[in-house]
């Protein structure tokens, strides 16, 4: 029998498990093209092809907002990314990062109905991502940038959304932000404290964290400490890129030196984003009725178990495990919305509303281990997506108004 | 009953007939991307999805050759344009193009089972067009290029080949060559001349001109002259830019100066891909048995029935009369194959062996009415991709061998 073995063309050095379902699985991608028109005879050829598709295209010349109803352009969103930050894996070059960006797009098309394309570029110069995406704009509804490392990713978006009239939105920061804040709110209701009184401590200061921060600050959350490797970020550290002294500048009254079992000491809430560990003796230090977000995938922070020691919510990144904190809660409706109304970009207000909008699903079943909906939960997306347009058409930013 | 006109939201002023039935199949744009995996639960999620997919990356970063079995990409080509020559509008942007590249794409998938992407490029700049589709290329298996106006698209073309390791082909300049060359060599076979004893015109110096003359040359034509707005091309002139100088030192010892009616005197071959029209007083001084080819689209350079009074093979671009010579017989195999065999470029022989293959498939059906198969003959892909595939293992740019 182990003969056999040998007469197969079993490699021992590739780093495929032939026989693992997940390799199985992703033989051959995980997303194909579809047409949606009869491609049956010479007739169906004239109509989708020339001679009859140059009709379309002199509408489109001469009013360009054709283009919006007779392409699919409006439907579609290009997942970008440099393969710099991919999972907890790191920068791993944009060839091993399109598992993940194809992942990602299939979710878009299942959650959100939106058609989505992975592009994985083969540069990590900024000028030359934010040249690259500006040229590639005309082919998509929307931008949605995806592990990109920090701080390179908030210049990036930055200068995208400055340059484009189209959606951009990089998940790992505002995707991961509103879905934490979502269970947040739920968390902070179960426990009937209110968000202004909140002592929050935010492990990882990368693109997860810095967002969170902003959207924590954003609705009425001032006592937030951020900690990296070196401990908690303040003022008077000299080791701070430009994204961790935005964090000190912001956290200068509250922030005070110190390891992040310092930082934890009376905190009401942990919300790790880090990818690292957490000293159980730091939880252990946490006010009472303590909220414990461990979101690092797939090694949460803290172990639950341990957390649930100390903690009276405890939410993770896992789907194993109550309360998962999942980005597809947020970026299928995100885009929904804001390809819907034709937005012209994703604002601070969207970003609450779809916070809220998540957390109001719970509604009366809020208990301990329910502070956020599945991802499966059907509402989800559509929730999102009415929160978003309803938003955008607040805001003004809505260029299709129905 | 005229009121109710009145009454709809009808806009005069839109360039769009929205009861035309070609607005009306390109609503919502004519191609979706479908996951080809389950997603029905957690348990999905965390297969193709996180955790899971952190295998597939891992794999692919240890040994990029993964890649080409576990994604999409060894499946896709980008279909990518600039928007400046496009079907016979000409320079009309981007956004206008979308209509034909996403036909395009529906087009690929059809014959060739390719999953072809739509990228219009916001320039037009051949440096920053080379560079984007550089950066673009690890998402993508090939690279089509489609509708970039002469004489930019040779510059680029070239400088992607030497650039990128997978596939690069112009379709404007190649397929148009290569299923021209599959209707000469029928209607060659049927007029029994040889291919080295033709006087072959071509009206039109753009991309299909100059790679119809190129094509015709490996095929063992000698006598080509070629002609464009200003008459026949050749080395006295003094308003040539590059490829049109290319022409002129190729025909150095056939072209004389003179009109296309000049030129057209005692030729065998008249191949039209000018878009203008070509005058009678021409097309009646050709050869006997002469063989005429009007491809401009929807409206060739000589109507079928003026040139059916003067040649005895007669074909168009269009589907609605014998002998299309449509594009289609070849883009969607040449990329099936080359993708089959991971080929590292397209090579000359392999256009001519898929002209040959093309022309084979009519056999003993040959008839002045049927000198090319029809783009709906489901042999025509399958032998196309298979000449392209013997072609690119006998030259060894086949870099999977089965």
């Amino acid at each position: 029998m182990v003969a056999s073995h040998i007469d197969t063309d079993l490699d021992l050095t590739s780093p495929v498990d032939p026989d693992d379902p997940i390799f199985a699985l992703h033989r051959g991608g995980k997303m194909a093209i579809a047409a949606t028109v009869p491609l049956r005879d010479a007739d169906d050829l004239s109509m989708s092809y020339t001679p009859g598709v140059a009709k379309v295209c002199e509408a489109i010349h001469t009013d360009p907002e054709v283009a919006h109803e007779y392409t699919w352009v409006s439907n579609t969103v290009a997942v970008v990314t440099d393969g710099t930050a991919v999972l907890g894996l790191g920068d791993i070059g944009p060839a091993a990062s399109m598992p993940v960006m194809e992942g990602k797009a299939v979710l878009f098309k299942r959650f959100g109905g939106v058609d989505a394309i992975p592009i994985a570029l083969d540069t990590t110069d900024v000028d030359e991502i934010v040249e690259t995406v500006v040229r590639l704009a005309p082919s998509f509804g929307g931008i949605n940038l995806e592990d990109i490392s920090a701080p390179r990713c908030f210049e990036i978006e930055q200068r995208l959304i400055e340059r484009l009239d189209i959606p951009v939105f990089h998940d790992d920061q505002h995707g991961t932000a509103v879905v934490t804040l979502a269970a947040l709110y739920n968390a902070v209701r179960l426990t009937e404290r209110d968000m202004s009184g909140l002592k929050v401590v935010i492990s990882g200061a990368g693109a997860a964290g810095v967002a969170i921060m902003k959207i924590l600050q954003a609705a009425g959350v001032r006592r937030i400490q951020v900690t990296d490797r070196s401990g908690v970020i303040h003022q008077g550290r000299t080791d701070l890129n430009s994204a961790k002294q935005w964090i000190a500048d912001q956290s200068a009254e509250y922030a005070r030196p110190g390891t992040i079992v310092d930082a934890l000491n009376g905190a009401d809430v942990y919300i790790g984003v880090s990818g690292g560990t957490t000293p159980e003796e730091g939880i252990a230090q946490m006010a009472p009725d303590a909220i414990i977000f461990a979101m690092a995938n797939p090694t949460p922070e803290v172990h639950p178990d341990i957390a649930h020691r100390y903690a009276r919510v405890v939410a993770t990144g896992r789907s194993d495990y109550p309360n998962q904190i999942n980005n597809v809660l947020v970026f299928p409706g995100i885009f929904r919305g804001a390809l819907d109304v034709r937005a012209t970009r994703i604002t601070e207000n969207m970003k609450l509303a779809a916070a809220q909008a998540i957390a109001d699903l719970v509604g009366d079943d809020l208990h301990e281990g329910y502070v956020i909906p599945s991802p499966f939960d059907p509402r989800v997306a559509q929730a999102v997506s009415r929160a978003v347009t309803d938003s955008a058409r607040r805001e003004g930013v809505a260029r299709r108004p129905y």
